[in-house]
């Protein structure tokens, strides 16, 4: 049941897949939400990106994702601008995000490596424009399972929406492996089975389409309190379903700490030796080398 | 695609599913591994339990396991004392647990209400002398994934195990329902697989047999550092994948959050309001009455 996407820097490769540790995409890039930002990238100054950029790899981050989506700003040249800004201080590959097809495309323009183009939609005529320019530029492409009928709050059409940008792109001679699916997580709070909806398209995705999966691991905690434990335990039980990505905060410490946990438990930290390194108080020494040393302990007597 | 499993004390009900809240089974109450407790227990000192019950109940415990295990100690006479003691002081159902026919048997005699009785394998010789205990006494079950031929690495093979024991159950006349597999957790510190085995077989148990699942939540971790989050996370991930119940130790604060979480994103913490009043904030008034309000927020503009 193995795939794989590979995205590519200059220098760096990532791959993507359930045979690799799971890739964290830092969210940070992204005016959206954030006005200060916004107004300082509007104006050229671009030093919050700067930080951004280097601290979330700093945190771990395999690739970054990078939006300019400023209202009644020249977003298709801010973004292409800020692709060679990132680029030029970072090596990891990079995410081009944008609803704006004109940016997308001179995000990729800008970019040197194997991009990720975020995102086309099962929609017709996002179709339509989006998927030829993945295949001119040989990128890779998070489909998001909605079309023009919305978001459906049946997981089957959701994923029948995945299949079809799938089918759709290896129509224009992409490959299946290039195209990454966004299930699109809804607030729990807001739709009480969001939860059960995801892990319900990851694992069709998984097993029938055999894609790699993406998505905001925010948003389903959305107003609801002490939002950090809810974001780690809900990412670790999506990759329990298959999810092989997530767009996320990589400075976030409980996000960090359940996708360690979550490649630990698909066993894709092998020997479990990042987390040993990372929890291994200063003073163990006997233990090094491995977990369990082979044996097993069972929680019952047997008779 | 929903079951349930009833227990029952004196005066309270417990119901494990699919559609109910996850159910805490409180592990502290065996003295394997404690050496005091064993030692206290022998000499008919009961103290440690008493308080081991009264707290794990406090903490959230649903269901208690009480388990007498004592080398060379007369393990069915002071199982069925326990037993008693323990349903004098705390009304939540209990889970029976021995390795020894005999005390299991004392332990039902013992017992009032509807038990839950930990546990059969899939070896022959189990099967034909715990089964007719069941039916004989109308309580449930919860059936081991292994067999004389050990526990297999191959998680189908254990599925299949679990079938034959729902199978024989059924042709003992126990109903269906009421027997739980516990898919057997294995190190993952020894076995880098032993995550995607437990996720397949919870997975097959839940979709195919469509019957309730336990396990020991701890061993997953043995032999590793900063075991706290390896475990609650490990124990939402297994709940994605149909986990019902567990039997853990309600104490453990990270292992009570990662439950709460999911139950959350299942569907079975209604309108989140467990959650909301756990996490809320003294301070925090306007937000009253659910999460959300209806309303969704996307990660990301569209076009």
């Amino acid at each position: 049941m193995s795939y794989e996407t590979i995205i590519e820097s200059k220098t760096k490769v990532v791959k993507i897949g359930p045979d690799h540790p799971f890739t964290i995409i830092g969210e940070r890039i992204n005016p959206t939400g954030r006005k200060r930002l916004a107004r300082e990238m509007a104006n050229g100054d671009f030093s919050r990106v700067e930080r951004d950029a280097i601290k979330q790899v700093e945190c771990g981050a395999h690739m970054l994702d990078v939006n300019a989506g400023i209202p009644l700003a020249d977003e298709p040249q801010i973004l292409h601008d800020t692709i060679k800004l990132v680029q030029s201080l970072v090596d990891v590959p990079l995410c081009i995000d944008s609803s704006i097809v004109r940016a997308l495309e001179m995000g990729l323009e800008a970019y040197e490596g194997k991009a990720l183009l975020n995102s086309v939609t099962g929609e017709e005529e996002r179709l339509e424009v989006v998927l030829p320019l993945v295949k001119k530029f040989g990128c890779a492409v998070i489909g998001i399972s909605n079309d023009e009928t919305g978001i459906s709050e049946d997981p089957d059409v959701r994923f029948d929406v995945a299949k079809k940008i799938v089918e759709r792109a290896m129509d224009y001679g992409i490959p299946r492996e290039d195209v990454i699916i966004d299930p699109l997580i809804m607030p729990i709070g807001a739709m009480r089975y969001a939860g059960r909806q995801a892990f319900h398209i990851l694992r069709r995705c998984h097993e029938e389409l055999k894609v790699n999966t993406c998505c905001g691991a925010s948003n389903v905690s959305f107003g609801l309190p002490n939002r950090g434990p809810l974001n780690g335990n809900f990412l670790a039980m999506m990759m329990a379903n298959g999810l092989t990505s997530a767009i996320t905060n990589p400075i976030e410490s409980e996000i960090n700490q359940s996708i360690m946990v979550g490649d630990v438990m698909m066993g894709n930290d092998e020997n479990c030796l990042k987390w040993i390194k990372k929890n291994r108080k200063p003073t163990e020494k006997g233990s090094a080398g491995g977990a369990g040393g082979g044996r097993e302990r069972r929680r019952r007597r047997r008779g």
